[in-house]
């Protein structure tokens, strides 16, 4: 029999846990869980002769890998999973996986939600815009993109996207494709940025992309700080008066867009985009579901390392 | 020739001015202007001579009306018409028309964006939850509620309605009006308000409707304070202690709602739900446009008084 292993130092809500639980055992498996845990050794100790794990935040590094005499597989119920040694677990022949798109209409949702925030003024009472016939560009079109393209559509925007790795759905829908990342934010009101953190995109909202921008565009960035460079939005906001940036992710010089661009720059205090009820229960739903199709079919779909 | 005023305190956008000039020039009409004007008596000499006029906001009285030799038709270029002495207007034979209808996506893109702040825990970084799957239960079926429909099916919620008067309209879509203000109340997830402040109307969501709600349940109103019960709500929110209030109206006891219910109220500084430069512009317009009709065909399609 299977033994698998849900390490959360943060549990999930119940249900999600039922869910799980349900489709683990329906599977023969025997399930653990170690919640609330505080103490990295309560870990090593709980991953002894264990098939397979699911954990969220939780670190898994080269100690509790040594120590897992048995693992086949981690899966990290979200998107991120840099709190785990993709490398080391390789090496010892361990798959880890993410649970991609699950959070997906969470993160589109806040990224709606900001783009009326940013163009209502903040809701500060002063007169502002309406969605319903600007333009939004679409930086990237992964899961949280598509998301927000169905209801910026419904919503009356016209919508185009820059994408490298997606160029096919965006097509199938009939998105159309700007030529460059230059004419995608030269031609948007409203641009949302969704794409990774890696190679090509770091930095890659820069001054000559930037300056591209119409007078009143509204950035929201839902993704990741890197892929801004922030000296260069902080100079292109000096002379564009009208441009806000509206973000999810603290920026790294966070102060000073606060102090320069008073009713223009909006960070959420904490990254929530993806911080549902919801979206933590489609990915622990998600988990549960790759770890039995890996073990019973050797599904390597959303293998990450 | 007819000469056709257009009177306001607060002027309108440029784009939208020129729109109007040009739909009453090219209607051969000869266009006055007193904008930005401070006292009354400006008024009362601008409207000497004058077969109809625009206005915003301004106040129409017994006196303005008297001064009024040639009136035919006043147009508030907006929703709402009690700046306007309708009464008198109709005894000496002017009519008032609004333009309905105009603001409605403004208002909706609001009452969108508050429902999503509010599920979001106004942004505070805490979980919250998704508007996806849950049910919206329309409080109201005109204008602006049948584009907040619109919205709220493509963010995947299932939409019910309570409606007197628009039946048809909502059968017509095919959606599914409650059989009474009580269901619509206990099967919603998020309500939103979307009725007059007028008889049946005005203080309808009282206790007996409000016991209805389930305990997480969110409450939109971009419509007028009056609706709502105050006391009954204040009662229902300390007794289901996970019921929020989201309003772009400010109710008579903001500050005990403010007080009691931190991070469960939230209210704009001033009413913005029609607040748009679109809206603005879209009223401007129609109200143009009513003015051709009535005079050229005596259209009174959107006469209120």
């Amino acid at each position: 029999m299977k033994n698998i292993l849900i390490a959360t130092e943060k549990p999930f809500a119940p249900a999600a846990s039922e869910k799980i639980h349900k489709i683990l055992t329906k599977a023969g498996y025997k399930v653990f869980t170690l919640e609330n845990y505080t103490n990295k050794s309560e870990l090593i100790s709980a991953v002894q002769g264990i098939d397979a794990m699911i954990i969220r935040s939780d670190k898994v590094d080269r100690e509790v890998l040594d120590a897992a005499d048995h693992l086949g597989i981690i899966v990290r119920a979200g998107a991120g999973y840099d709190n785990v040694d993709c490398d080391y677990a390789r090496e010892k022949g361990v798959v880890v996986m993410n649970t991609p798109g699950q959070n997906a209409n969470a993160v589109a949702e806040l990224a709606i939600g900001l783009a009326i925030y940013g163009l209502r003024e903040m809701f500060s009472g002063k007169s502002g815009r309406e969605l319903r016939g600007q333009t939004l560009g679409l930086h990237g079109f992964g899961y949280v993109a598509r998301n927000v393209f169905r209801i910026a559509r419904a919503l009356g925007m016209k919508v185009i996207v820059y994408t490298r790795y997606s160029k096919e759905a965006a097509a199938a829908i009939g998105l159309k494709n700007t030529h460059s990342l230059e004419e995608l934010y030269r031609k948007s009101d409203v641009v949302s940025i969704h794409v990774p953190a890696k190679g090509v995109h770091i930095g890659s909202v820069s001054y000559p992309i930037l300056k591209e921008l119409n007078d009143n565009a509204l950035i929201i960035n839902t993704a990741r700080k890197e892929v801004i460079n922030e000296e260069d939005l902080l100079r292109i906001m000096e002379e564009k008066p009208g441009v806000k940036y509206l973000t999810d992710v603290e920026p790294t010089h966070k102060t000073l867009f606060a102090e320069k661009f008073k009713g223009r720059f909006y960070s959420t205090p904490k990254k929530m985009g993806a911080q549902t009820e919801e979206a933590n229960s489609n990915a622990g739903k998600a988990a549960a579901e790759q770890i039995v199709a890996f073990l019973e079919h050797g599904d390597i779909s959303c293998k990450v390392n």
